[in-house]
């Protein structure tokens, strides 16, 4: 592989939506920049001799005709967009990796038994419409038209009005997969998080994915004057929405060595000024775990402790879920075949859950699906400081080509 | 006084920026709504046969001459803007009432030997500049055009800027008063606060207005993945500032007794979404009370809980103030005038600060000063739950028209 490539085609995708003050990413889903990064990405597939389609949600899919053409296609997938601010490999790692792979097997005129797809999922990150996965949900036949209007973003546009706007002037073709319809699916990905820096591991090989149980707590106290409503008098659903934050906190650190982690990573705060008492708060709250007992007592114990604050205050709440999806068991097959390629490249690995959602827990249920990660600095992501070294990329890439190329012959049953 | 054509102009005002939906009124500084309130107020003075002028920040200023136009004016004034979604009577009540004295006056043709003034001042709320009271700190002389240019809006845009676009389409005067310029400044306002509904009373004499010391606190965390950051390798700003938010309740709630309070109104998140971390969150405080030391004593305890918090959790952290003004003491002898006027209307009445800041306070450097408070209903303002009966507003502007007639008579020495 040709580790330059892979880093000019990166560098190439970043400088869609790059902040040149922060140096953070914004490629927002279904933004300007996003559309274009699924454009360029075409534009990489086409000069590859791949056929690619953009699909109803604005997936970009991409394929290499393999030695039979009948046969399903081993596909490998990540996402294009980001978080506001967001770092330079979070999802586009994964498709670059893909477009890699191609340029590989052309440059050595490699052509497997079963062909090869490229995805370049759209909307992976919930930071639009609260709704994470998006893309890969609706290619997997989770989200229909129905979903689709209830999603909505915070200027109150519903995804369908979103999507239907954006595909009007692309090409259109549904792109359901139903079991069986691949042979498998592969995401190569950061951590997004310190263990395999902290372990000195060159890769992960993921056996889980642990979902996230989202809901948001939206807190009614009264708005008042700040100068002239004394403390005993105050219904104040700012200092109310804090406690919970501050107890969500302890409750997951009860929790920490189950695997457990639990954010507020929102807030909403009306009338939000200097000289009123908040009357209407609201919380977002993520709880993810791949032991879905633990993750289902944490929820418990945060409801708890919501009823108990809020009685105290005399402030009235409402919960209202955003989605609790349940975590994934991911390909043992594929993860043997990856670990034979890491001894074989001599590459320092560990077996690890994800505690992030990505768009292969989805796949996993309509194929055999795998990850692998690799480092990252500090096992930060979301943020313009996500960094990871050329060596890292070279090492993931490598397995990931290997892994895809053992999977693409026939001879492999998984 | 005629209660009908007070609450029918109050009406007539609050139908520009009324929310249908909540019912809750928009005027905020400077923004389409509050300038054709400033717009209506000159013409329904110049209807009464007054001479109106607008200052460059936007301060409508109206004059009804006396017996003797070279002795210097009561001025009675009050604010025309509100908080987003704020009450149909905090400021404006008081600016009505003006109106309601001199067409009292020249219904029952009387003139008295000071001219009488009603002032609209602009800006007095703090919910678009984080500064309040910027109308008549201009008015003053206690706001020039450095501080103008130092003074932003979430936009980013100057308060320079903003009155520069606005008054190149209006009427320019400066309006510089200074000490000895005006006999006496009155004015009217709901209490915004509990204590005269609780006590009973109709109207409130006040003594002192407890003046705001203002900061704000900016947490530096590190956004990193929500999913895939194990509790103890984060540094969640949110939860630092949450926990920050309940300190300063706790903190306060020491010192209730001796008048203190102290808010967190706002508070900012970055990037404030459902799954990352929040690596940047600044909250916005405020403090207040007539007692300085006790004030002084409040903010320190804070900062120090701030410096204690921060460093447990290793984030850093700035405080950047935004104003720190005195406790205002107000006229002991428009007190007992007013006190006087109310014994003879039989109202009942009680001495008592504000808790709030008001226009006022920086009159009284120039004028002898005075307030008058009605009560409100559960102490509630800045809400579409603002309200008053009729009653509450006629005893309060019947107090005013008695209390500034006396005033503007040359036998009344203040």
């Amino acid at each position: 592989m040709n580790i330059h490539r892979v880093i000019s085609t990166i560098n190439s995708f970043n400088n869609l939506g790059r902040n040149s003050q922060t140096n953070g990413i914004n490629r927002l889903a279904f933004t300007h920049n996003e559309r274009l990064a699924a454009l360029k990405f075409s534009m990489y597939c086409q000069e590859l001799g791949m056929k690619v389609y953009f699909d109803e949600i604005g997936n970009v899919i991409a394929r290499k005709e393999g030695k039979n053409d009948s046969l399903p296609p081993v596909v490998i997938g990540s996402h294009i967009d980001t978080v506001p601010e967001g770092g330079q490999y979070d999802g586009l790692l994964g498709v670059v990796a893909g477009l890699e792979v191609v340029r590989h097997m052309n440059e050595h005129n490699i052509v497997t038994d079963h062909p090869i797809e490229i995805i370049a999922f759209s909307c992976e990150e919930s930071s639009r419409f609260n709704v994470a996965t998006i893309g890969s949900k609706f290619l997997c036949g989770l989200l229909d038209e129905n979903d689709m209007k209830q999603i909505k973003d915070k200027n109150g546009e519903t995804l369908l009005e979103v999507v239907r706007t954006m595909t009007s002037t692309g090409i259109n073709h549904t792109a359901y997969h139903h079991k069986g319809s691949m042979k498998a699916f592969l995401e190569l990905h950061i951590e997004q998080g310190p263990i395999l820096e902290n372990k000195n591991k060159d890769v992960g090989i993921v056996s889980h994915i642990a979902a996230p149980h989202r809901f948001k707590i939206n807190l009614k106290g009264t708005t008042s004057h700040s100068g002239s409503t004394p403390m005993p008098m105050r219904k104040d659903a700012l200092v109310c929405g804090a406690e919970i934050v501050v107890a969500i906190e302890t409750i997951a650190n009860q929790f920490h060595m189950d695997g457990i982690v639990a954010t507020v990573g929102g807030i909403n705060v009306h009338p939000n000024t200097m000289n009123a008492i908040a009357g209407d708060v609201t919380l977002l709250v993520d709880v993810r775990g791949i032991d879905t007992d633990k993750r289902i007592q944490t929820v418990n114990m945060i409801l708890e402790e919501v009823e108990t604050i809020t009685a105290t205050r005399a402030i009235n709440y409402n919960i209202e879920p955003l989605g609790q999806d349940h975590p994934v068991k991911l390909s043992d097959k594929i993860a043997q075949i990856s670990e034979d390629n890491a001894k074989r490249l001599k590459l320092s690995y560990r077996h690890m859950f994800s505690g992030a959602g990505h768009d292969a827990m989805h796949l996993a249920r309509i194929c055999p699906t795998s990850m692998i990660f690799i480092p990252c600095k500090n096992g930060i992501s979301h943020s313009p400081k996500e960094d990871v070294t050329k060596e890292q990329i070279e090492n993931g890439v490598n397995l990931l080509i290997a892994t895809t190329i053992e999977i693409a012959s026939e001879q492999t049953v998984l």
